[in-house]
């Protein structure tokens, strides 16, 4: 999956940052407040489900993306699109729930629709899946991931109540719309029996002891068969 | 101006912040932007004028700062409050201009009102003044400031045209609202003849040349009597 010589895509200049295209999965602030660090003129293409462009779209601090230069595109779930020239790619609904700013009294955390999307990402006949935040692995989608060349997936947390019995707060993954890796309905579990050439983990919350690298859950984690997902990795395919 | 045991006011735990009051002079991203890295559940206090309270209310990404534990209070103009602890504060308007995000097509840079301010903080017979964005010194403002033992000042620019010689845009600082520190207007000429005890540029813009130690600029400014702010400066009165 190599896009062409990449650096020659795109415009050069003293403030230019190489961005073409940016895609949120999710309306959440971990998702969306890194826009407001972009600079205040640069062109990119900003897509999004039309349920997440209306979070952004209802927030005006965003609109220092100025519409002149930044356009946003509505993608409807399930229609593949052109993110960058020779990359395609496709949204689906994972199992989520709303932004934390938006939860009201009763939250539900395994809404499927476009508010919690995963991505799929196919050049040159290979596909990877990126999903940085799901609740469970439904049916459809270990159907739609079996059979992937690589996935990155949600590795918020190594067990459903580690941050309560860290004394962090009273949150639960579940609570959160993320399934753990660990347990029998955990991810490492859930995708064992699944045809996926890389697994990475991505999305760790800092509680979640497969970070560091000399704990008994990162040499698990990598037994089963996942990387554990760093700042910036590059992936070949 | 010294507070105390301050390290003691705050609770500690694992995740606790020794933040117990947040005070925004501005509605702007880099002024209100900060507050999404806080913690969801992080206690304090966020102070601010009824209007840049109105735009930050306007956003409901904020709404993370959940109201059961993050407590918003108004702040009217020209009306001293305890800020934290021995330390009283009073907000006063500054020429300026309301954020980047909600400029429609024609934009007042000199707008005095409650969008743009400076804070007075007094404590033990002792008082600084901190202006991180200000359009122009007013003879109101002179007469305000002339006598304090601390000034933090708008240091965003060197030169009024400076981003646009280096074509880096097309604003220029009165555009943005920001008085540069050189020429005849400028902020190391109008505060030359007032009585004021330490002299601080803040909330430099990365084109200031002041910010090169080396630079006749920074030498400039210091013989004048400024000192170059830096991330982490500590100052006792």
């Amino acid at each position: 999956m190599q896009l062409g010589n990449t650096p020659h895509l795109f415009p050069t200049g003293l403030r230019e940052i190489p961005i073409q295209s940016v895609l949120v999965t999710n309306g959440d602030i971990d998702h969306v407040a890194g826009l407001l660090t972009l600079r205040e003129m640069q062109p990119f293409t900003l897509f999004a489900t039309p349920s997440i462009h209306g979070v952004v779209a209802d927030n005006p601090i965003f609109d220092a993306l100025n519409a002149s230069v930044v356009k946003r595109a509505p993608i409807s779930l399930n229609e593949p699109f052109e993110l960058v020239s020779g990359l395609e790619a496709t949204l689906f609904p994972v199992p989520g729930k709303v932004p934390l700013y938006l939860e009201g009294e009763h939250v539900q955390t395994d809404l499927v629709g476009e508010q919690t999307v995963g991505v799929a990402l196919s050049a040159q006949g290979k596909t990877a899946y990126y999903i940085p935040g799901c609740a469970a692995l439904t049916p459809e989608l270990r159907t739609r991931l079996d059979g992937a060349d690589l996935l990155f997936f949600d590795g918020t947390l190594w067990q459903d109540d580690e941050m309560v019995r860290a004394g962090l707060g009273q949150k639960t993954g579940k609570r959160m719309g993320h399934m753990s890796m660990d347990g029998p309905d955990g991810s490492i579990a859930s995708f064992a029996d699944m045809q996926i050439g890389r697994k990475v983990f991505v999305h760790m919350n800092n509680t979640n002891p497969v970070l560091r690298p000399d704990s008994n859950e990162n040499a698990i984690a990598q037994a089963k068969g996942w990387t554990i997902g760093q700042d910036g990795m590059e992936i070949t395919l």
